[in-house]
């Protein structure tokens, strides 16, 4: 072949699309009037979260098993993977009678682990999976399935573009996350070989910016992922295929921070009805963020997957809330009488404020004997609705407290405990 | 008319279908290889969750506003709701230009309120919403809308009966739902029409069993509802146009407990990718509870609605997950010393089992001084790793003390405090 020849182009995408319709299906596209309304012009989901295993990663699997001979069949793949890649290649082997062998990492959750054995893969854990995944793969004649780095893999990924394209032919741009690029190499070259003008935009999470980093500077650069709620996208340096079909086809690379990945999940959650993991919910999270160009036409944002367990869930969907303005939580100083608490949460109930939680802790660490601590979590309309509530509370003889205040948070004491007045009989809330 | 024509029918329901197609969308039909498993034959999702507003309501009131004369729809309308059926008359009376206000309780939550809101309805919070809603519109000439009781809605609401038809015309059965009876009616007209042979069930919660003792006697019962995670269906009584519709097309209504709908709530979560509400899991948990009948043919799930405050949604899931064996809850004594909080969670990663969250009282209402306590909750893979934790401890020294058990919650302390022997150094965790 000649260099100038692309390892992925139209042609081997719509071969994947026949190859896969047996093992990955057409997701749906929803419209969202919440984000239209944001952005000011359409907005629609591609939510790869509905595909099969949660992801988008059978596509490429598909393809890829598809594309092997015979014989290497018979002996069987190798993956290495903490989640969605291992799941996909999973599901695929076990539909082709495949003997399929994923390698995660110790300490993976149980969930993962219990869902890639059922679609019978053998899982094995180990502290370095993808060094050996290679080794077994060697020993054992095994086939190792790389998660992006792979032509066949990326044209199963831009399976989506088509997707896309023949649902909403005037695409205006399409934003898709970024981790070893394969998902975002396909869907641009599928889309702008049928819609040049489209433009492509791809998403990484702050604390994993090689790609975008490497995108910028015009070479592929080695950043050392921190780590982040959108684990499906950390990695340390842009893939040797990947990279140029990036470099070629993106339009651009943005990257994101954490809270605003959490107020994405909690967003989706909420609105969209969607549970979508870290690494899926970055394209609403730059959309959010203000990152997004304007646009007249449709825009997708490609929702690449679900995978995350439910407490991980929980409590990112909460901190979500708090860093939107729509959670406010209190940290209350009350003297250690009977009637405190409640005369606290009528004052709050006052303001029309819902309570979602009261923990009261009777001793803390840095407590003087006499003194409690109340922590609330209120439910309140928007930012003005949190200042109702400070200024409730600081006409009823309660002093904020500015110390280590993250936004959404609140620390407040009796304004007598600051006046050295140890006697507090004249305290809040007796008044 | 005479007493025999049905107040809505095939063809009510087809000119609907038509009358709404501006307002509400189809919705995705999605297979599920998990319920398909658990059921032993093909288990499809027709997800409402996912219909704009998050519920179905919207499409029955569709129907009934295009129903309405011009010089009503002038008056404006009004309806009573504290979540579903509010958004669902908001949005279609926003897109139709038609006045609208919505009676909420008193208590809605601040998310329901600020959504109906957002489609902009006048929300007016009241203690008795039903009887305001009817006293104003009495006043203002307004027009009311029933949230089940009328056949326009009904007809409405069986519009998802023919997009299910439309996708799966061998359907052996519908799973479905019952609050008021307007959804289950309306999709059971549209499906024993088009196809008599195929079983339509009904569900509702144990705790507000109206409908199903009603259906059983033959007879309408007024029962009231005791509260249930499945708010959205919780009635005291059958209407008076849905009941004799549900007589003649429902083949059964079953009940499910509390501990079921949150189990269904988490596995729609966890498995499904969907934020479902409680009425909207009822479905999935009557398959989970075995209550579905064996088919062969294609089994179809109706997901009513994905309307649920987010705290409530991780409190529930992580209930479910705990009921369902995936989650155990270790509530345990230790000896007030450096180190044993640190060799009790030896004991445990030597099992495997992930711990998710810890919590340590250093003071309890009921410790004796020298006693802490440390509830830990544990990921498990089953009811049989739960086990295996169980032996560690009590190979470790540690006792059980079957007290108030719920299951997927353990209580421990050390032996030789049910021994007496106040004096520690041989307890727990220093041998």
């Amino acid at each position: 072949m000649e260099e100038a020849t692309s390892p992925v182009d139209l042609s081997s995408i719509r071969q994947a699309q026949q190859r896969i319709s047996g093992f990955a299906r057409p997701t749906p596209i929803i419209s969202s009037r919440y984000l239209s309304h944001l952005a000011g012009s359409p907005v629609y989901l591609k939510v790869e979260a509905l595909q099969r295993t949660g992801s988008f990663k059978v596509r490429g699997a598909a393809n890829k098993l598809a594309l092997l001979s015979e014989a290497e069949r018979r002996r069987g793949v190798i993956a290495a993977s903490a989640g969605n890649h291992g799941q996909g290649v999973a599901v695929v082997a076990d539909g082709m009678d495949v003997s399929c062998t994923v390698i995660m990492p110790k300490g993976a959750s149980v969930a993962k682990v219990q869902a890639t054995r059922g679609y019978h893969a053998e899982v094995v854990l180990h502290e370095e999976p993808l060094s050996h995944a290679r080794t077994l793969a060697k020993e054992k004649g095994l086939s190792f399935i790389h998660p992006f780095d792979d032509p066949a893999v990326i044209a199963g990924q831009g399976t989506i573009g088509l997707e896309i394209i023949e649902k909403l032919p005037d695409i205006e741009q399409v934003i898709v996350p970024v981790g070893g690029g394969g998902l975002a190499a396909g869907i641009a070259v599928a889309v702008k070989s049928l819609r040049p003008q489209a433009r492509i935009i791809g998403v990484q999470a702050a604390a994993a910016p090689a790609i975008a980093r490497s995108f910028r500077d015009g070479r592929p650069l080695v950043v050392p992922p921190h780590p982040t709620i959108a684990d499906g996208v950390a990695v340390a340096a842009p893939g040797e295929v990947t990279f140029p079909l990036l470099r070629q086809y993106l339009d651009d690379i943005v990257v994101i921070s954490e809270d605003v990945i959490a107020q994405a999940i909690a967003l989706l959650l909420e609105r969209a009805k969607l549970v979508v993991e870290g690494a899926g919910a970055l394209g609403v999270a730059a959309l959010v963020d203000g990152q997004i160009p304007a646009a007249k036409g449709p825009t997708v944002i490609v929702i690449s997957g679900g995978n995350i367990d439910i407490p991980l869930l929980a409590r990112t969907a909460e901190h979500g809330l708090v860093h939107a303005g729509r959670y406010l939580s209190l940290n209350i100083g009350l003297a250690d009488r009977p009637g405190q608490l409640a005369h606290l949460l009528a004052i709050i109930a006052a303001t029309e404020a819902n309570v979602l939680e009261v923990q009261h802790h009777r001793l803390g660490e840095r407590l003087p004997i006499g003194r409690v601590r109340a922590t609330l979590l209120l439910e309140v309309r928007d930012t003005q609705h949190s200042h109702e509530v400070s200024s409730a509370l600081e006409g009823a003889g309660y002093a904020r407290v500015p110390l280590e205040e993250p936004p959404g948070q609140r620390q407040f004491v009796p304004r007598s405990w600051l006046q050295g007045d140890e006697d507090e009989t004249e305290g809040a809330g007796l008044r």
